[in-house]
């Protein structure tokens, strides 16, 4: 069970004798079960009670169930109302569009619809680029998913995905300002999704692809990248790996190795740990060992899909085979995008000395930091309550403020290393410690600098159609 | 040329010397050309000049650069800088996403998005219909154009279109309190379409199909509606058809005559023209006679196509032949969905008396209602300079309002009749009048009123699918 969190928790309203120590029962019973109390409000004073509102946090649902159950319990106390905050805020949704200049009189409508749009409409049918200039274009994302790969759900359909986009839109607008809109498809076939996401282009500004499964998400995005003239990034896959290689880069100064020259392993060859391995050679990497569930992915294993066979071909130098922990002896680095047990602490034991260790898996890591303390000198995970989160919040509104900023059609390589180099710049050097490899999420010094990495490459890489100011 | 208006109005910033005189030769100069002179505002103060911000209305684009031509020509003028407000209003385009709650805190973000969303998705995976609390799909619209009818402007490719489709999600937020975002498609093929709108459906509670020509429309929107669950609604057919049918039950009334009973002439059998039709037919009319360019459609008449040839099967009992100034002879109703000069003034001089003559052409009506004042007896057009302005904007807000409140699975014809009869009712029996058949759009009564008809109409008509509080 993960620590107590926000994410499960609840306001309970409970009518409260006025009889002494009934509050003190009430904590009580939440500090037996392990919640944690919150805000307490006083709802409304009675004859012989008083009406609170009392925030608790659980690790998990059932656990909540249990602490409710235990408050029910206490003597002097009902229990009127219990309101799971995650749901309250997701009530209706969690986006609303709003007019950029209010319409309350004949002459505003006359300007914002018809008929003055017409002459708006007609300027950009003359020149198709001024929809740059004169439409919501400039500053929009489509965030597209077929809902077949959503957080650790798997396939739960286009409706279930929804809250997900909504809050991937909410993240958009915070850190990077953009106006992002979901798109959840009722399509898992590859050509039809290229056909609508092409086809709704014109409207936007980027599309991030998100939550589709792979290999499907592959050629999904290699076709639209080819076929529309507008950024197309599958964050799964590039935001992770931007993150990954900004916080290897900064756990590499720790340790004073160099890229060129570590061995890395990495567990998972799906959608994050090919673009993930992708990035990192691009950076430098040259030895680098992928596993899946079947091992070492290596030149001739029988049964490799296409693209694991390319894989195969870009990896793993000296053909190593075996398992995960066989591989990872000597390895300098482990980077986890699988599954709890990938590794086991006694792999990890084989590593070399000054081991790097990144273990995403959601919400439970490969391996455990507290087993391995003192066998690995820099540990990451995909967690807020360890140090040094991987979070890919802090790579796509960057990424897409700084492309959009330049209207860039497309987000090269060279855009994510430079979006990698300028995250990992936000520690300076005097603050870099193992337990402090990556910004905080709510770093607000984070999108822009990495925008404005991402805008410079764009215009090295030739794919900037407009000079910032 | 049309009375000068906002939508063709500029702010002039000109630096006017403080000899006296200067700005009354400012004034005259934009009055002589027939401008319209505006707000003035003071920018600053120099040493023997003022510089002032002066907005200035005219007719049309010509018109507008004459003004500003006139005005350079005065002694003692400087122009600085001449600003189109309507290109200014819609520079970044015209709407925004925004969180409707805020995300500053872990806690924010592990409800909104990873880890606390995972049990919303569930919830939504484990029961489909769960979206319409959780998502924002209860309060979403998709204003769906393929940009081949946009206006009066005909084919000007998707992104032309999306002045206009923000422009109608603009209004949609004002007036109905509904969050619609633009979606316009690249592509022209209507099986494409219609698998893009069907793919696209989970996010939203409703599809604005808009601006797509005929034919191709009729297929689309029927295509549609059998096959997803959620409302589709063409405005250029049925917003029409609603607002038309509402305007002529008062001017109706006016006349004491009914629906019944008339004879009514519909210039145009496109998309508009139809739906006009088939709302008149089902709130009860029996003699339409419908024109094109070649004269009234008629039973047998050569080259009709499938949409006209069903149409011939429906109107003109009597199978009536000839130009529109021909059966216009003795006909009580007029309605103009067409193209300046479709009827003459010597031909409504033909109608029955007490005519009612919609000319609804935009910009320019069929007929100029200053040429046939007197010969008829109430006179309606699309145009907001005329009394009686036909305007979808009171029609597409309130039917989505009441369809998404009940989460209608359709738009019945019942509920289109519904929204004609509230919209028709706005105006209280005694305030009716010849110049005074139908509400201003800006009239804040109006989308309530179209919205409560139209979510008892759902109900009655079985496609409601929750009741209102």
């Amino acid at each position: 069970m993960s620590h107590p969190s926000a994410s499960f928790s609840a306001t309970i309203r409970v009518r409260l004798s006025n009889a002494p120590g009934s509050f003190a029962g009430l904590a009580k019973a939440i500090g037996d079960e392990g919640g944690l109390l919150g805000a307490i409000d006083l709802v409304r004073v009675e004859a012989r009670h008083k009406v609170r509102d009392v925030t608790v946090a659980a690790g998990n649902e059932e656990h909540l169930h249990r602490i409710v159950e235990g408050v029910r319990a206490v003597e002097g106390v009902e229990i009127l109302q219990v309101s799971d905050r995650t749901f309250l805020m997701h009530l209706g949704g969690k986006l609303e569009v709003h007019p950029k200049s209010p319409l309350k009189t004949r002459d505003d409508l006359s300007m914002a619809y018809t008929p003055g749009v017409a002459r708006v409409c007609e300027a950009i049918a003359d020149s198709r680029d001024a929809a740059w200039n004169l439409t919501i274009k400039q500053n929009t994302v489509a965030v597209v998913s077929d809902g077949t790969a959503v957080l650790g759900l798997g396939d739960i359909g286009p409706e279930a995905a929804m809250p997900v986009m909504e809050g991937k839109a909410v993240l958009f607008k915070e850190f990077g300002g953009i106006d992002a809109w979901p798109i959840c498809l009722d399509t898992k076939d590859a050509d039809e999704i290229v056909a609508i996401v092409k086809a709704i282009a014109p409207g936007f500004g980027g599309i991030n692809l998100e939550d589709i499964a792979a290999p499907r998400c592959f050629e999904i995005e290699r076709r639209l990248r080819d076929e529309i003239d507008i950024p197309v990034f599958h964050d799964d896959q590039h935001g992770t790996a931007i993150v990954t290689l900004a916080a290897l880069v900064n756990a590499l100064r720790i340790v004073g190795k160099s890229l060129e020259d570590v061995k890395i392993v990495i567990s998972g060859v799906g959608a994050a740990g090919v673009a993930v391995t992708d990035v990192l050679l691009h950076a430098g990497a040259r030895t680098i060992v992928g596993c899946d569930r079947e091992g070492a992915v290596h030149r001739g294993r029988p049964g490799l899909s296409p693209v694991k066979a390319a894989y195969a071909e870009r990896t793993n130098p000296e053909a190593e085979q075996g398992s995960a922990d066989d591989v990872l002896a000597g390895a300098d680095v482990f980077i986890g995008l699988s599954a709890p047990g990938a590794i086991s602490v006694d792999g990890v034991r084989t590593m070399a000395s000054d081991a790097i260790v990144f273990a995403m898996a959601n919400p439970t890591p490969e391996v455990a930091p507290e087993e391995i303390e003192g066998l690995a000198a820099v540990v990451a995970t995909g967690r807020s309550d360890y140090p040094n989160q991987i979070n890919n919040v802090l790579a796509f509104p960057g990424v897409f403020r700084g492309a959009l900023d330049v209207r860039a059609s497309d987000i090269t390589e060279g855009m994510k290393v430079a979006a990698s180099h300028a995250l990992a710049s936000v520690i300076p050097p005097e603050e870099l410690d193992p337990d402090h490899i990556i910004a905080s999420v709510f770093n607000r010094d984070v999108a822009p600098a990495v925008a404005s990495a991402v805008a410079a490459a764009a215009e090295r890489d030739g794919v900037a159609r407009r000079q910032l100011d």
